[in-house]
């Protein structure tokens, strides 16, 4: 990847690729109008963002830095990195609400660039916000002003090399600005693959994924994303941080895992060295079913406990199977359609054959209806896919958003029936609340909720509502807020929960000693 | 384990079980004396600690919390609780050099008591060393008293219970004091395992693998201590930490990470979760012979790579293969032993036989010598014993010690030869340097170094020489200056070289917050 290559710029009030975006598909279209009705919101379209904040004088110290082609203070430019991808995210947007548009856009090359500019913003007291991808749905990308001069985004559009390949170690260092199909592009050429496929692939970055401990749809196989990381360096106000003298070692606290999750607010990750694999020979995803939820949970537990998992492995609760197999053409004759898994398979043909043969027997002996791979097939084709049918519900004023937790497996059943009931509660019994679970552990698994609502007249509100429930349910059953969409603002206030009071004063001399003017994505992760 | 049950102290001058104690081998006897000569080093017996610097209205306070009879200022409990089991801490012991005895041994029970005891450190500034197994080998355990006004050992030695079993998530809730042994009988009751077989396993402690980020014997199948970690509760002067929500999360940095390594310096780890498995059905330990070392290593190379480990996996390189072979018995007819790899299998018939099958196809297939079962068996019966063969050693003046590293697969040969060079220059021709890899990740390897020689008039000084060059080629080479064993204060003065000046910052700024009064195990790891 050149630096500079034009990345796709996703549309700022909805997801992805404007030339993907799509209406909502017509064997949809009844049972939406059904559910929810079709309404027609409003969009903005003309809003403008408040003029930029930073004067002349601080902008030219800026420019200087990294040249002034490179410091941008367009309206566009400033629409384009104003949030990230949530819902609420996206309602704001839609409303004209541009509030958190930063005065500029910094674009810095390299390590000593992002040094130069996180000296002058500490200087000024201008809030830094790291910009990978933009696909934060957390809040993380809407940095607090008040007490700053101004709020910058950091962009890191120019770092997008692949520094190095280790082929005998197998690892790769790569720049944070790289989206996930950029790097995957680079790591082929020499016929390897990172293997992280988060919903957010096609437009998330490798500084994001470190910056949020990302896990990807291939979790089973190929780990989190911060499983993948075997090293990092990082620019801070006070100096540079780089972290990885080996695979892993007893030399203190291991404090890449301090800078993995930090969210910007302890540095900008400007390389990343991660563990790569051999791209896979072949490929199959096929689909089981599953009498309960439960029991399609215990047979993941199983294989999660013996070692035996396939590269990916999920599975949806009976409402989201019966929402997904609402596509006449899917249904398969079921009237009872159970609970829907998928499991995948990748490597070398003879890996992919031992293992899918072991996973095979090992689920039709644990109750197990092999499906074949009709619905694996469906599964990997609109594997990214959901967010732009987000938009298309959004535009018919249907509220649809997601959220996630993960918890010990003692503690599944518990936590999917407090989490959904505290959803359900919230939004009302015509809401929809889905749940999946595509992260498993020998201890435990993730729980990803889906919902979908007809949109009330404050549908921010009513959103906060129901997130607010769940977060308290979560934190009520002593699970995790979150998974793998880190803490952002909007988990922040229950982050005090998780970590304690004592958890918290270590973010925070942490992020006092790093940063010690308070500009590093400032409101972002630290309570 | 009920609590207070008694636990087999180490000799105050040697390794381990004094009724295990042995003399040098009768085999081994000539090639010692050929090698080093036999000299009768002066043992001091009749060395006791200074008195106790604890005043009686101090350690009355320290009685108030945890009862009169778990204050102990008698001589023989100090001295047992004086420095660790390095070759060094032992010459000084032997030598009658007591000056890291603590003032106090005090023996909390339970998280409250802890932090009672530390908050009254923090008041009195009394430095507190907790002290679980007391096998460390980096000075771990002598912590400074300058500025101070005395030194207590926390002995966890009431704290020896199972707190929970979770049979259905696999993990157990261990307390920091239970021993090796004593934590897998307690799991053996319910048919499981932890599976952690450091070569201290004997005596080294639950809060010590923690505390130290331990790797054992069986890493390729279990993963390293901190890997079989989901929770923690630790006590510090400021607070409680409480931290494990889930087996992994996007909740913000992995503060398990910065509490796992910390040594005693952030807190006082008071009770572990960790992952547990099903005990072993069957067991398998077998030999194989390899050309070279690099043979070998690349081999453990490729099956780490193809997700192919068996349970243990260990090489020697032509050094130590030649000295294990010197045993007259095991020799079996070759005139060039080359490297001995010894490959182990754990776990139900099935998966034993399974993966046993598929390394020895590898193995084979990448040039190994199959050799059976025979060094296997006798590497499995000597697993534990090198720590008393050094005491038999040093009773004859020969100085024996070891040192560990990591490095990623392509740096291997680099820092193998490096550090080799390093050790032999500064400790002559006449030493002689083992190395073998006993810990292996995809992108990576650790390499341990066994050296032996006749001492100097100095032997310290002479150890401290050849220390300072090994580590000084690790820094060189970018290597990690330990794998695992921790920094203590050994290495201490090369942790800069790793994690760098910023690093160094983050660690003293997390421990400023934790222990603000500097109490905690100073001296030890924070630069």
């Amino acid at each position: 990847m050149t630096p500079g290559t034009p990345t796709v710029e996703m549309h700022p009030q909805r997801w992805g690729d404007p030339a993907a975006a799509t209406d909502l598909p017509e064997s949809a279209r009844g049972l939406v109008e059904l559910a929810f009705g079709l309404q027609q919101p409003v969009v903005a379209t003309d809003a403008r963002p408040a003029p930029t904040a930073l004067d002349d004088d601080l902008l030219d110290g800026l420019r200087a830095l990294v040249g002034a082609e490179h410091v941008l203070v367009d309206d566009a430019t400033r629409v384009l990195r104003t949030r990230g991808k949530s819902t609420s995210d996206l309602l704001r947007a839609r409303a004209g609400d541009l509030t958190d548009a930063p005065d500029a856009v910094v674009r810095p090359d390299g390590h000593g660039e992002v040094l130069a500019v996180l000296a002058w913003a500490s200087e000024h007291r201008v809030a830094v916000v790291p910009f990978g991808g933009g696909t934060c749905v957390t809040g993380g990308l809407a940095a607090r002003r008040e007490g700053l001069t101004g709020v910058v985004s950091l962009d890191l559009v120019r770092m997008k090399r692949l520094l190095a390949v280790d082929e005998e170690s197998m690892t790769a260092i790569l720049q944070p600005g790289l989206r996930g199909p950029e790097a995957e592009a680079l790591l082929a050429e020499r016929g390897l693959t990172l293997g992280h496929y988060p919903q957010s692939f096609e437009h998330a970055s490798i500084g994001g994924f470190a910056a949020t401990r990302s896990s990807g749809q291939s979790s089973a196989g190929h780990g989190r994303f911060d499983a993948m990381v075997v090293g990092l360096t990082v620019a801070t106000p006070t100096g540079s941080l780089d972290l990885g003298s080996s695979p892993a070692n007893a030399a203190g606290p291991d404090l890449r895992q301090l800078v993995l999750g930090s969210e910007g607010a302890f540095g900008v990750i400007t390389s990343v060295t991660v563990r790569v694999r051999r791209a896979p020979e072949v490929t199959a995803y096929e689909g089981w079913r599953w009498p309960s939820f439960d029991a399609g949970a215990d047979a993941m537990r199983t294989l999660a406990q013996a070692g035996l998992l396939p590269t990916v492995i999920r599975l949806s609760d009976e409402s989201e199977t019966a929402l997904n197999l609402a596509d006449p053409s899917s249904i398969g004759g079921s009237d009872d359609p159970g609970c829907l898994m998928i499991s995948g398979y990748e490597g070398t043909r003879e890996q992919v054959e031992a293992r899918r043969a072991a996973v095979t027997e090992a689920l039709a002996g644990l109750g197990g209806t092999a499906l074949g791979e009709g619905p694996g097939e469906k599964w990997v084709h609109g594997r990214f896919a959901a967010p732009y049918l987000r938009d298309a519900l959004l535009d018919h004023g249907v509220l649809v958003e997601t959220l996630e937790t993960a918890t010990f497996w003692s503690h599944r059943a518990r936590l999917y029936a407090d989490v959904r009931a505290a959803l359900q509660s919230a939004l009302g019994d015509g809401a929809l609340v889905l749940c999946h679970v595509s992260h498993v552990y020998e201890t435990g698994c993730s729980l990803y909720f889906t919902v979908a609502t007809r949109q009330a007249d404050d549908p921010l509100a009513q959103w906060a509502e129901a997130k607010r429930a769940a977060s308290e349910a979560m934190v009520e059953a002593g699970a995790t807020i979150t998974h793998h969409h880190a803490v952002g603002t909007d988990h922040r206030p229950w982050l005090v929960h998780e970590i304690g009071e004592v958890g918290v004063r270590v973010l925070r001399a942490v992020k006092a000693e790093l940063d010690p003017a308070g500009v590093l994505n400032p409101g972002v992760l630290v309570p």
